[in-house]
């Protein structure tokens, strides 16, 4: 199992997220791209703490839409939204390489994310152009129709999902605009029981969900004590926790 | 000789230049990346228009100014303007390798342009930046301090300026927030003494000025024309013009 | 009957429309506040142009999105969309105080016309706020429901509706991205079918539609062409043509 | 004396200051205006907070420059200012309006602030403008060329600076990009100091500065803590401490 966390949110003279604190408890991290959060200059410094804590780089592109921090759905057609996203991982992965670096992987973000996996025929045109042009890099996405139609297509993607939220009975998380304080202890129990192949729903029930990486949203307040937590209790649990790719 | 142009400088609902009649006439492109103008699905559009055009593709990255249109100094640390530069080329190449093109040249739009073009250091942080990132992709750049900065560490230069503008005694050109519509024959016998190693200047000199590729503003309402009469009075005048990069 | 346009729709270095040509046939104007088209200086240059032709002036806030010129749907609760509206219209009103003339209305702009005319919550929550703050400003909107809200809650409306749009066989009309190109014979044929209490939907029913203002697109390429041909169609048919408000 | 502090710079998912701390100790607010920080919905929260707290309400339009927060210099002609000055006041004073409040002042924000202060010509054309729209508004400016100027053409100036900065020996402040914490108390001993008509300069030196508010950066970390300090430290040497306009 590994560890993802989304970061470098801070937006010019706006800082969101502890990325140093959560650097140490992750094994991979998607960089905002400039549209939903960071800019060139918070994505250039957290590629290089990044890179300190030798973690996993991804692109974590969104929807052009800082003040909705890309948990708007912007709507858009299919071949905009693939211009959208080739324009960010390239960006990112321009600044990856400058500093020494190589993309990992790429996962949509907020919005974008449900959007894909909620739609088969996106799901292809994205995974159709990510393939060509970035083979190395799989799409982190939950396991969905979207997700099955990258694949479909030629596209690696890996199956991950949100540790720290809440999930329907479909094992689809629900998204949340502004994430709060959670106990560590709750989500560590929901990691236990995603890394067995499960979730816990919102309504009480155990769903079947099988991933390999599990993400902690770097904006929550307390993201560092929750990967810590993840981390802690996975490992005391003899599940093997690092990152997928090397 | 090159002709090259900026093209790709449409925004959302705003178009501008005509670009697939000036591409009629010239050998390379340089694409606006977002920054000043350019959108990704402009910057899509155009990539294909000048792939169709088999186009010498370059990136245009400038200050991120919608409203000044790049034309406006935004002071910045010379490590931000590295950070700005990368992400543009980054997205435009990540585009035009997602419609099988290559990318050729790299050439700063704008306000930017001047702000390299006379500052040594600054030169030779982009130079040592683009240099290791895009090492087949040279700078076009005017006969400057900052060029001869860029290739002192690494990175190659192609010399160029722009046929269209007006100059100063130090063959340097003078920015022009508007270009207007300009006498066609007027560019065209500038493009000539250019060929032959001088520009006149706007006090009427004649000054020394050696270049490989000149630049014909995509935004100035009779942008096509003017590349077209270039064209014809450097072909009937025997002098070879074509795209510097296959 | 009065003719209303949409103006001002520039954005810095881009021009969007003919607005000397077309304030020439029309009566009143809806200028571009900033969020999907407009920026400051292009808002005092129309507010000056407006007075010059002695047009009703009126604000025509819109999404915040430039890239979408306000034609696509930005989810957003009711009160942040309050927010939005009051925003640029004060925006608007201080230019126009600043040049000596008078807010005469309110017209939102793009989808968010139609959210608005769709939706008697939304609209009773804008007409709260506008009838609070701009007494004296009525407030444009298509018959509707959300029309109907607004009156309900004190806000003064103007039934308006687009003459150079198609519509279905509600009277509602059909938004149109990129408005191109309309034979202005057509469009004057509407207008006098309008000036009567119906309208020809696209399926070719005459529809009952009672409104005292119509509006031609600013962007439309031959928009001056079609407000002149309505104009002198109304005319020629004994309608009486003018602002609504002095 | 009144202490007035600039504040609402959040943006949409950012926070920045603790504006409900913060206003327990002043007298008078300056809200962000959307152009540097602020957005149209944490505009109203802040004006909301500054009538539920009896703070005596301003304007603070900035650079349209939200990476920069509107501490960088954007080169713009006069005329430009004017429009995004009157563009920004307008927003906020239409909010103002329909909670119920009145637009007490205006205060350019960071280095529009500085470049109005030194120019004279410029402070000529923004006095001029507010005059004519806000006559009952006056703006806080430091005692300055730009200063006088405005009072020259008619409008109202109330002659202010910051406390928590550092000065020069021309008692210019000098602009801090990212406000760090301070002691308090050395704040609290330069308030003194200021409140008998002079100030301390980064030099060591006592330079004569007579004004009638003075500023605390909402955005410095312990903006709250300086405030009651600075008030603390008034109130105790008998000044008499509160807002200026009712």
């Amino acid at each position: 199992m590994e560890i993802n966390a989304d970061a470098g949110e801070s937006f010019g003279r706006w800082s969101l997220g502890d990325d140093e604190a959560l650097f140490r408890h992750i094994d991979a991290v998607n960089i905002a791209c400039g549209f939903h959060g960071g800019d060139p200059t918070t994505m250039r410094r957290t590629v290089d703490l990044a890179l300190e804590y030798d973690l996993s780089i991804g692109a974590h592109p969104g929807y052009q839409d800082l003040l909705g921090f890309g948990r708007r759905i912007i709507p858009m057609p299919h071949d905009q939204v693939v211009d959208l996203i080739l324009y960010q991982v390239g960006a990112l992965e321009a600044i990856v390489r400058s500093r020494g670096g190589v993309l990992r992987h790429i996962k949509p973000h907020g919005s974008l994310y449900g959007v894909i996996a909620r739609d088969a025929e996106l799901g292809e045109a994205v995974g159709r152009a990510l393939a060509a042009v970035y083979p190395n890099a799989p799409v982190y996405l939950a396991p969905s129709v979207g997700a099955d139609a990258m694949e479909a297509v030629g596209c690696r993607v890996v199956r991950e999902n949100a540790v720290d939220l809440e999930f329907d009975d479909e094992a689809m998380n629900i998204i949340d605009p502004v994430p709060r304080e959670k106990d560590p202890a709750i989500v560590a129990a929901q990691a236990l029981r995603i890394a067995e192949g499960s979730v816990l729903s919102r309504t009480g029930n155990i769903v079947p969900m099988e991933i390999a990486s599990m993400c902690v949203h770097g904006d929550r307040s307390n993201a560092p004590q929750i990967a810590a937590a993840v981390r802690a209790a996975l490992t005391d649990a003899g599940v093997h926790v690092g990152p997928l790719h090397r």
